[in-house]
């Protein structure tokens, strides 16, 4: 097995598709008509260096969950931590961690209230993170429709260089717009867009138009660019780990979003294209080759 | 850091306990008046090993779930899988562990509803679990009363000759109790009863008296017996992951207790001791000098 799509499709497969709308596929599951959960981890050594600060570690461990549930709409409540670490990890490492898991649960009001520990070659930890949607249904993949405007937050690429240990999850943007407008389908980049928008879209049984001069490319793109051989536009396409919200809206309330957000935020708001009715996705009129994952 | 309950102690000191009754330290977490959560997860290597059947890994992954909701006298509902391995997983592998899953969660009609996936060194791999609580407040560790009966369902010792990968959590008989029976304190012996029985009693801030020709030991702790320096008893003391309910009852449900519990199971079901208000735990008249973690 290679991809993760590949296996996702594989335990779909296995273990059916469970009834609930909001089951395996989405960033988080419904337990109830008003709650939803959501596991996330990491690996040492896949999502961060050994040697890596433990603080950093921690708050990914919640920001990630966080980010999971800000890609539904939902208002983050509690969380268990779960880890599993070497037999000679001291207790100064341990003492960072927490102290990371705490700091990034407390600036969302996260309330931590468990979790498992065990031993391992290497570190893993992860969160599963309970959110509450506060009225009506929580954001899906699945409801893009023809002529949506296609929005992202904040920039994208080259995360490696700090984001993706460092980011903000997009909790506060996400209830903004959970409260304020009618977004028809929404997901957090975790994979990098060129995976995560043809995902969005075969959720929602569509297809797209987007703009490259309008993606909104990163420093670190740049940066990162520099040292490799691929164009800070693709590292925006194909780096993992921005963690910035991708969402569908009616043009309708182009106006209004805009307004509203830079009221409220600082954070970076860009429209990348629209939503097409063709299950084809195009770069500027070019059919888009990367788009392998949409067949 | 070294024994769990250390490791226990510190992130109840770094991360502060939860303001629920039922947070970090029993076997599941309180999540809403009528709703437990719990995490446990298995590690390649340490809970199993490299060449094992990963059917009976998946299985296992629910399984331990299971046993803590049980211990809570929770109705089993629903799950996460989050797992992490090689990146040579063979598909067929994957296969396995997937089918053991699906037939643990199915045998309990436990709805999997989602979960998580990476790569890692060594296989990783576990859920998230929510169970109902029916009516009233779930067991705890921490309501035995002095004069209770301490009670222990099974047999105990010697479950690494398999027992600790193909157990049958107590889910049915949990719940007997919890329909039928004032209960006052419960936990599900993953570590041993002489690690698990002292961390109930202290808990609950008392003592008991263990009369040791009443331990039912299993016949694989004599097995294992005899190719160790150990005595049966000593592994029906000391081995971990037996998987079984210990719990304290008041002598009135004595009689009513082993009466229905005969009708319904074939599940041994033995009474060791009795609570004390001492916070010393005897052993037939001696103190008990492997008591340490009572301190």
């Amino acid at each position: 097995v290679n991809s993760e799509d590949q296996i996702i499709q594989l335990i779909k497969k296995k273990l059916g598709s469970p009834k609930s709308p909001y089951g395996i596929g989405d960033d988080a599951a419904l337990i109830d008509p008003q709650h939803l959960i959501t596991t996330d981890f990491l690996v040492e050594g896949v999502d961060f260096k050994r040697t890596e600060d433990l603080k950093r570690v921690g708050r990914k461990v919640i920001n990630v969950n966080l980010s999971d549930l800000a890609a539904m709409g939902a208002v983050p409540e509690m969380a268990l931590g779960y880890a599993a670490f070497p037999k000679g990890t001291k207790r100064s490492q341990l003492e960072r961690f927490l102290a990371g898991l705490k700091a990034a649960a407390n600036r969302y009001k996260v309330r931590l209230i468990g979790g498992d520990i065990s031993e391992a070659k290497q570190w893993i930890a992860g969160a599963v993170m309970i959110g509450k949607v506060a009225k009506g249904k929580p954001f899906l993949r699945s409801g893009a429709k023809s002529g949506d405007d296609i929005w992202v937050t904040g920039t994208l690429g080259g995360s490696i260089l700090g984001k993706h240990l460092d980011f903000e999850p997009r909790v506060r943007e996400a209830l903004f717009l959970r409260e304020d407008l009618p977004v028809s389908s929404c997901i957090d980049l975790s994979d990098g867009l060129g995976q995560d928008l043809p995902r969005l879209l075969k959720c929602s049984g569509k297809g797209a138009h987007i703009l490259p001069e309008s993606i909104p490319v990163s420093r670190d793109a740049h940066r990162l660019s520099k040292k490799t051989r691929k164009s800070a536009l693709e590292h925006a396409f194909q780096d993992g780990e921005d963690f910035e919200l991708l969402f569908t809206l009616s043009p309708r309330f182009q106006k209004r979003l805009l307004q509203r957000w830079k009221r409220r935020f600082k954070t970076p708001l860009t429209r990348i294209g629209q939503v097409t009715s063709q299950k084809k996705c195009r770069l500027a009129g070019e059919l888009w080759k990367g788009f392998d994952h949409f067949r």
